[in-house]
């Protein structure tokens, strides 16, 4: 492990994806959210046009399953894992002029799955930039996190306030 | 185009990559940014450890470049183009206990570059938590967004106080 | 290009991405069609499940879209190129038991977008499978063929009774 | 599990990557079917080009062999599994003017391998279909389907006439 | 650009795809070449087995094919670009106990097309060394270097005793 | 399996990925090598910019790290495998001239890891070459094998001279 407890990095500070062979096969989640804060206009075209808003959001949703599966390949040191569940939601907050994204994550596995959770949640949220920016540039993505983590020896992580 | 100025859903809301064939191309370039709020203990961590400082933000830098080549294979919409730039920097903003993370993608292109800038910009905040969460994952990914564009029909696009 | 007028494989019968670096930039156009036969039981499922059925269609056509962009990952022999619009659509023919799956490609480029169109079918209708298999196996997919093919050298090509 | 026994849309029809960490693992085999209809000129040419037709049906199965490991990255909602085993053959049918293409799959894992199977197929038979489509452009796939599956719960399916 | 002419690290000496929007497009080609040097046994293996030497070639060179197209995907500030043409060409060398792998690559393009080539001859040099591994793990990668190249304003290169 | 021992290819000569459901799960490890050969000013450059120095070697061992995942999707008959460590190793040996690339990879899996080292040696090295080349194109990758392998029954493989 490399100084300052950095385990990507080893004892000369180069990368490495870190040996997990050693680990214990648990069952893992993960859940994470985020949020694009919308201007007004799209939030009316989100809120009014109904089919259209199930589209936008659906293919989100799409998205951003396909994303968790590839997040080894754009996270330069993740492992490259079997993911035994993937789901993401996209729901309008009108109170609150965005759109909150959670991701969950499920896997039977040697490593955590968070990262999976967080790529999940950005694609997703980077889709509904694109599919709505013709309409308006200034979107804006907040508040990307984890938000519970369960599996593997260092316990349970839940956010304060997440049941 | 769809109904609302949606334009990547067709007039029955189904989802396309929509027609650029006419578009001019023209010299187009796209700034994103994002931060990386970072509880205290990381922040010393990246302060202090000034090799490794350089390390976790350089190898988020790149997995940021590689991640813009890969905007396509993630947002579905998204038209494939060639980009004749793009470079991601990781800055650490001690006052503001975060990682400040820009990208900027230029282009030779018929359509914009922003889907790509804020790619990169998520992917690099992205690896930055993945290399950091053995330490804490208290981490948050906030203000991910479009700083300027200019290039294409539509002209230039600024946020306020951006020079 | 090899014996037999097969351009793909030289004149020692080896692989080749023959070189279409003379050709002349034009703008080209394919549409491809496919069909996904349906047990009754899915039929049913389909026709009478509206949000469902909206769904289904919705993701196969993402997934179309989508894999118009992996075609040259897919083919070994064929070009990457920069498609200036994509659009895959799923419907429903109840009076046939199937859904007609068509793609539309277009690209002003060097080479024909014959096999991105014929790609996006077949990804499509892979994923109307994949989504219905939990109801019943017995799908079939039929009549995966080039509709239409304008731009290039080589002229329109049109199968008979399509306008 | 979604209304009307669509596993892969969620009791709000959102997508979902379907929990499969409770199931058992278990040794999974599929076996698909396919057809390239040929216009007799193509025939003729892979018919007597010896040399030729080995290349061509070999580089099909090739790239329907590395399809299969590529399924995933296709369709939306499928698993990313380990394969044991994968291959692909590409056998003229002279009397009936056709390649007939397989695709076998093994697997020891908790979910079915059938998508891989018919993804195999598919993209063996558009590779067919490009590198053939200088000679005529008049191919045909036909006749995609699962023909046996074994392993799971759900048990045995063969199509009928298949030993 | 960064100092001592390392044009991949801007002036902080972080990565960057450097900006080739300026340069002007113009038919480039480069061919590179390598060797994966025998151990006896392959080599009479090799030799002997016609149709099997035929075909562990031919995949390799289909590979290697393939892997051109993914350089971008692999070098991290390498563009992705179009190419026009690529080829690859693996032959046996028995007096010299090696596979002499080249790879042409050509493309009207603003960059060069030197690390399509060099990648190309990687990729089927390790697909041999995969084929071949079960008989003995003793062969050796030599000599991949670019043998020529051509376009840009840096003009020709070309190795001494290459016509 | 083929004949003469060639795995890869079945009784007819034609492609398969082998069927490894039967073999056992043991910790594999394989550790691989090559070398860059450099020009003398290429030479200087790395040993005299410190800052460079490290960072060329950085993104270089980070681009083999992540070309290890990548190695099923390149080389047509490998397993794609579960990873569960993987480092790259580039060091200055300025008395012979030249970059050491190293590659260790570990997995509990069925299959051996030897291509996923060589694959991970050779992409750190063209990145090498790719962010060098504007300084000079005579650089050489040589000498790319396999040092060492364990797990399996094939038992150890190690090469004379390596502890």
């Amino acid at each position: 492990m490399g100084k300052n407890g950095l385990t990507h990095l080893d004892s000369n500070d180069r990368p490495q994806m870190v040996d997990v062979s050693k680990k214990e096969e648990t069952l893992r989640e993960a859940v994470a959210e985020g949020r694009v804060v919308l201007p007004q206009r799209i939030l009316e075209v989100i809120r009014e046009g109904k089919t259209k808003k199930g589209n936008v959001l659906l293919i989100a949703e799409t998205a951003g399953i396909m994303a968790c599966k590839k997040t080894p390949e754009l996270i330069p040191l993740c492992h490259s894992i079997r993911l035994d569940s993937a789901s993401v939601t996209c729901d309008l907050d009108e109170s609150n002029s965005c759109v909150v994204v959670r991701c969950k994550v499920v896997a039977k596995e040697v490593t955590g799955v968070e990262m999976e959770a967080l790529t999940g949640v950005s694609v997703a949220a980077l889709t509904i930039y694109d599919m709505c920016k013709g309409i308006d540039k200034g979107m804006r993505i907040e508040g990307i996190r984890l938000l519970k983590k369960s599996g593997g020896k260092s316990g349970i992580y839940c956010v304060e306030g997440t049941e």
